[in-house]
């Protein structure tokens, strides 16, 4: 049954893939040992280096981004390392269970999921750690189920101020590719990513940017691995080969959306992200509504979580949206259910396909009789304008 | 250079070509003399009589529609015969001026281009015809220039009532699959079709739909033919097959369209569009400014033409729409050159592309300094809400 | 249902359509008055003069190459004119019988078909006309419907020689893009192509490709024309526009078929289809089958027509080979029918792809109990090995 | 640099992926927690049992093989524990490398590489280990490095008359939808499976079918294990969901291929394998050359190695048919480096791609100065006419 128009992916990933993406995905498969992926494999090893802001290999993985959170941590670590968590959401949870499953002994830093991370509460515990038993600080740059971003750089000044030998690891897996990221220059020494959000692409690749510190620690790191392993990977590609059969399809795919990041501009994405941000809390603060992120210097750029108001269903709200205006948004997640919905506003976007978003949120609104005031829309589009408001709004 | 996000084709055709459509249309070509064929061309050759709503063979040309309105012609009429021309806006005149080129005499009723057919002048000219010279009355059922509709089954009851037997033409290029028309119910002897507009194809294939009558009157007219003639045409697809190399690819895609177009039901295609030229209709109100079409009968549900404000240019608009925006719109065409712009709300549309297009019209009017009031936007969601616009706007 | 593996369209056309180009043709129609438009449809327009060698003026038309056959005709000629056509197949056939009906006055030279035009037959009744009623000589470059390839050059010193001021109209539907072609070194007047063969597009375009003198004659020549009038074309195409709506994705695919061309290098795709054409006549030798053509200077190098032996039909053999193989192979026209069969070895098209046809064919005529010498495929291989058959094949 | 025609992508996988499911992995990514994501993905879940010819659950990984290898050993084992593999080529060395890597003690029965399993060698090991130590047998189905095929269901038998309580886990990356496999009939604990080779996909996804007993053992295996974990994602597919991001558009192209082999019918995708597996080694007796597998009963369906002669570089052969014939064939490996070369003619191929690939190594023989006797392609010929090979030969 064919429902008329283009559907609105707006969830905060998977995004929408640009047609000129999935047209390079649908070229005939090659030999993945033969000279033509050789060349094509190198555009895209190399050219990823760019996104993640890192001179230092990038690791590509056949996986979902939970295959690299993952990787991070079993080519680093031993079996009980303790690592510290900061858990600003459902992801930062995720990624904390996982380290408990794989032999680690995480210790969290817990939040109200409101904001993202505070370094001074890192450097304070680092400090106390004088035997150093921490090796390694876990943080997510942007957390998907909130839309609270953390400073990264902060957190590294922090691990600094602590002296302490700690790895930072971060994922940016809903950052990368729409909020500014910089591997190398904020000393992080594996950095998470996927795919399918700001990348641009369908789900399917997870990626592990690393500093030599991570290399060197994954000399000595005992966790048991094999597909996730850095060290065949990293000496197959530098004959731009890999260990086992790519995913050679997505990696055309990564060749072309690296080309379309560099030809808009990194800072462009960034700051194009950033202004969809601002124009969608404007709308939810006209809509009389409550962004959930509480600490304006954490709002992310790439979605934007709504509180519902009390006694109405996200859930229900997100259903009749879907049903009546072929929009997806994203759900609440964990302790979040049915209280949030998320509006991801990242990846292969400008401002009309906001504007058609921010217009099914309100029409949604109305449908599902959740009380707002109207004309969130129009917040937005005074954002969008950048023109104060004020010239054009008088006719007479 | 990238631009990022989708480009809106909000130009009154071609429209967003759906990607189910875009697949179709990709796929290997085949033996158009083979049996893989013919079951595919059967497909298209049924299916599109019911888009057309006839019973009679319906020609498919590989051109644009202007080979499709020469067609109607050639096959039925002889040099110097008499036409009657109805000119409500550019591509009736433009129709006129084929008919002169051809060698026919068309005589025109004018207009001010601002509503559709009046029947009744046709009717007057028609009764005064007494020795039946007037071989064909042709008008164009909805206007792309002008965005106005024009009553064809009140013009064949005004050519019945005249007691005349002029054949009936019509151009419905901007009007098939988006706005309810009947062939064969309306009397009508040769409808004009494009594949690019409501057919959701890509420019490339046109239609003749014919009656009986026009195939009687094919017999003996005698204007030049061989491309456009439609006597091998129609003994060829009888076996499914074309008399020359046929647009097999855009053929693929002519299946799809009409699979998807019965999905959603043709009433229900037909009732989406009038639902959301109302809401732009209400927009450009609430902006304060004019809809060209000033007979609100005629409102075209394919697209709005809109008056741009006395001192303000159109084309530096759109120019500004395109450059900020992302999004196409139609110009003002010969006399209405730089007055007017053109929102195709027409083919795989919804309404959060509606939303989409709107603000970008919201958006281009501030950036480009034309006086407005803002709230076109908020004015359309109002009746897309469908809810009275009452209860959902007070929050407190 | 699904049937196994790539079907093998061997055909004289459409042909194979490479897969950059089919991508190409998939992604969104755009509008065809805005800024990327002519961007793209300049590439287009410049392109294409490369591929008929040529620096005039070639005028794309969105229809079949039919079209552009008629095109050629109504530009330049006058009710009545005589025109010289040579027969040399089943299309020389279908051109000169819209030449009649479009009021021309056609004078045939007759063949049996199995070669090109000769000639000195031109010339001798070039001569004849003193009074030079004969206002154009039109040829077949390459019968597809024969496998016989005339001598375009020599078309030319022939009408040169008899002093004559004809015009020369050639049609290079199934030899552009294939065979060496020179519009202007030639001297051709008016070059009538199509894209469906060596141009590896689908069908749905046509040209003409005009010298200075066809564009003088257009001035003055009477026969009635719109959609295929030049003048318009060649104005809006000066903007890198067109008078009515083109084709638009398939003028990317011209862009991406143009680039492909040039990558490979004219020169090596002409020689490659020679070579290719070798290869099938030994095979067809070997397994002592005749070639249509029986002049070796005319032999087609994008095509072999083979006679089927007596009391064989040709047909129930290339039904045969569809239901067994999945190849289509071409039948024979008119006065062929059953009696030829016809390999198309042209377009996007390599060695291995040829053999796969050849053993297609080889496999048929045993399935249809067609009386031949087994090995014609070998005889091919020895061809493309191109090493004199000798070192090779003794293994002991 | 365009390259005319298809390549021949003739390793034993990644193989020619269809068109169809090529299109189909190019549509628009969907919300993975959405109803239309679960109408689809119940497609995926069910339709995949079909192929494995089990009525269990089958896990699908976003990764490659390589991942579902390690999956099947980290879901049913413990640290220690002994696995009996056997050594059939270079796979089975990676799966038992794997094996040591993450903590188990694996057992290799040695092979020469030429043939698979002797099911009596696994029976007599097995009846040794009176303790039980053996907790799986692991095999691969079919050596994508020998070409050589283990009889499965004789394995199952050698297991049962040892009275031995091993899980049987097979490899079935390069047989699956290729060979006759049922995991369920065959008593297989888990099948490992991957996209890209019968399974007409490009790669990315990988498979477990897995049996109650599998799933019993999975409760108290103690291997780390988190990707990879079976449970969270039996639960989930249960209501057609993935415990993280899985990879949709792949899944789309699983929805696609599992059609398509149901299309033909399994039975006639294996007796077209079969087929053209007799028809390629026919062309390498009649080129006087090896095949490498040297037990009838073992050889596969869906790749030949084939024995380069004493003194002649397989890779340098290779090298010679990709630059010369566009074509990739398979390398050897590991200890088979340079002396084989694999005909890889599985997947979506059919008789004349067969024909195409054998004419490939025939000009490739040639051309590299390898010394064989010329006619291999007629002796594929042979078995492929399937009619004795008399009749047809004589023309005189």
């Amino acid at each position: 049954m064919h429902r008329p128009g283009r559907h609105f992916l707006q969830i905060p990933g998977p995004t929408n893939v640009p047609d000129r993406v999935l047209r390079a995905i649908d070229m005939p498969t090659i030999d993945h040992r033969g000279p033509a992926f050789a060349d094509m494999s190198r555009k895209a090893l190399d050219g990823v280096k760019g996104i993640f802001k890192t001179r230092q290999p990038v690791i590509i993985f056949p996986s979902s981004g939970t295959g690299a959170w993952e990787a991070a941590l079993v080519n680093t670590l031993s079996p009980g390392d303790r690592v510290l968590m900061y858990e600003t959401g459902h992801f930062a949870s995720l990624w904390n269970a996982l380290a408990q499953r794989i032999g680690l002994q995480p210790e969290v830093i817990a939040s109200d999921w409101r904001s993202g991370v505070d370094p001074e509460k890192i450097e304070e515990r680092l400090k106390a750690d004088k035997a150093h038993e921490i090796k390694a600080v876990c943080v997510v740059h942007n957390e998907t189920s909130t839309g609270c971003r953390s400073p990264i750089d902060e957190v590294r000044k922090a691990i600094d101020s602590a002296g302490h030998p700690s790895l930072l690891m971060v994922d940016t897996i809903s950052s990368l590719g729409s909020m500014d990221y910089r591997h190398d220059e904020w000393g992080v020494d594996v950095t998470v990513g996927g795919s399918q959000k700001g990348l641009l692409l369908p789900p399917g690749l997870s990626f592990n940017a690393i500093s030599d510190k991570a290399i060197a620690a994954s000399k000595s790191a005992s966790l048991t691995r094999s597909y996730w392993s850095w060290d065949e990977m990293v000496s197959a590609n530098e004959t731009s080969l890999f260990p086992y059969t790519p995913a050679t399809n997505l990696l055309y795919g990564l060749v072309a959306a690296i080309e379309m990041l560099n030809e808009e501009g990194l800072e462009n994405v960034f700051s194009r992200h950033e202004r969809h941000a601002a124009a969608t809390r404007a709308a939810v603060k006209a809509w009389g509504l409550e962004v959930f992120c509480n600490n304006p210097k954490h709002y992310s750029a790439s979605l934007t979580a709504v509180l519902m108001p009390e006694g109405h269903s996200a859930d229900e709200f997100r259903r009749k949206v879907l049903e009546n205006f072929n929009m997806s948004l994203g759900n609440g997640l964990s302790r979040l259910s049915n209280k949030v919905f998320r509006i991801g506003h990242l990846g292969d976007f400008n401002d009309l396909m906001l504007m058609g978003t921010l217009s099914g949120v309100e029409l949604g609104l109305r449908k599902a009789g959740v009380p707002h005031r109207t004309g969130g829309t129009l917040a937005a589009i005074d954002v969008l304008a950048g023109d104060g408001g004020g010239t054009a709004i008088a006719a007479e």
